[in-house]
């Protein structure tokens, strides 16, 4: 893999173009993106050696779409329309169903495989790309037997080089599952940011009574709304589901307290303690 | 300060312990603590000098109260009752209109100090206590005008010592206040860790899906339930409104999703990006 394109110099295409150059000597990574800001940036950080275009994809040997999931959707036949049959592209977006979906009849169906990075912090943009972001973190590769196994294998043996642990798994299983363990925390966040904002409005300093426990919990909601609302518009039902669970294990624990049953309100909390073993397990 | 009585040696009352040693040279500190084997866990840490007791109280020239806030009521009064006349009582919970009110009319009342610093972990016991844990955070001092000023100018020079910033407020406002930027958060995250739990028991393995971003929001959930039903209990009406808050914010999240109205859910996630200029100040 020698001519990479990127499509998308963000955190998780700047992150991956720089790890790339680490890890693959002589690498050459062209970058698209429609913010021209960002590929300037990209270029005097030494994110990407040039600016790419779509009617050069057909001398990639790898295409990375990283850009948000509805832009995705959009860009990923496009893109599979103008490359070559050593060609493989890959996507790194959030949701997968809508991703395959879009993809499924495409004549070149064979040459894209759909992954799922689980990595990433809240912020964004191509100067927030740093090295190593993909270091042990698990990486969801969805629909395996729809790509060619050359193709895939080469993708998937570059993954472990750059430290990532694969799991495997269908597209509509990714979207119901990290609903719950990605998309519903963000949402979790956005809302308890809003709702101590909202509060401050009318009664000022109180944030300098906040500490570590409020700063951790509400930390996502720092994270981009571009990226975020078209994750939500793609995984709409999974999502609904989850925020539906959530609010009423709220209003479950509201009851206990309302009720003054403060013994079940402990066993609430000791029954999800239980986390602490949980979280062990995740690098 | 030469004699200090610290009852209740866990994750609070430990580390301020330890911090006590490096600041007051010369310092004896005595341990009080119904857990026997946090006593001898303090011991043995060097986070106490010697058990303490009760009926010692009265040669102490300061005596700490780091216990659920729940028994502190219960305590607080039995101390004041034994403390000599140049005594000053403190107690570090994290409500305060209860404390206040439960020894309001005690004939020691002016040797006692409301304050709730706001620091700690997710852990508890006197083996999470650690030095440094009170440098740079705040420390809310409530009621200060009922204290006589030589005790409590002696223990906010001790603060100041130990790094903290004071600020000062009505015990009733605090508890409004802290209700959100602190209280809020931990249901916030205890109930996003059963939600995801309570689907794990039925769909294994989703846990490895999950990254940083998750384990971030649901850190509060390792807390501890001895520690957290009292404070709910105590603070029960203002922690019942933030719960109504925010589950009216979650709905509402919610039925933009469910009207496509996704600028709405934009507009949510991009009013709540400002909670980034508002952590800045958090330390």
């Amino acid at each position: 893999m020698k001519q990479v394109t990127i499509i998308g110099i963000g955190l998780i295409g700047g992150s991956f173009a720089l790890d790339l150059k680490q890890h693959l000597p002589g690498v050459s990574i062209s970058g698209i993106d429609q913010n021209e800001a960002h590929l300037n940036t990209a270029l005097k950080l030494g994110i990407i050696d040039q600016v790419g275009a779509f009617d050069q994809l057909k001398k990639a040997d790898l295409v990375v779409v990283a850009i948000p999931v509805n832009s995705a959707i959009r860009v990923l036949p496009e893109v599979l329309d103008l490359i070559a049959d050593h060609t493989v592209v890959i996507d790194m977006g959030s949701t997968k169903a809508g991703i395959c979906n879009a993809v499924a009849s495409h004549p070149r169906r064979a040459n894209f495989l759909a992954t799922h990075p689980i990595a990433g912090t809240e912020f964004s943009g191509p100067s927030a790309a740093m090295k190593g972001l993909f270091e042990n973190k698990t990486n969801i590769i969805c629909e395996l037997d729809s790509t060619l196994p050359h193709l895939s294998e080469a993708v998937l043996t570059l993954f472990k080089t750059l430290g990532m642990h694969l799991r495997f798994m269908a597209a509509k299983a990714h979207d119901k599952h990290i609903a719950y363990v990605s998309h519903l925390s963000h949402i979790s966040a956005f809302m308890l940011g809003k709702t101590v904002i909202d509060k401050e409005k009318n009664e000022r300093d109180i944030f300098d009574m906040a500490g570590s426990g409020f700063e951790s919990t509400v930390r996502l909601a720092k994270s981009s709304p571009d990226m975020w609302t078209p994750i939500f518009e793609q995984n709409k039902t999974n999502v609904i589901e989850t925020l539906n669970e959530y609010i009423q294990n709220l209003n479950q624990f509201k009851a206990y307290m309302e009720q003054d049953d403060f013994e079940a309100v402990y066993n609430e909390m000791k029954n999800t303690n239980h986390i602490k073993q949980i979280l062990k397990g995740i690098a």
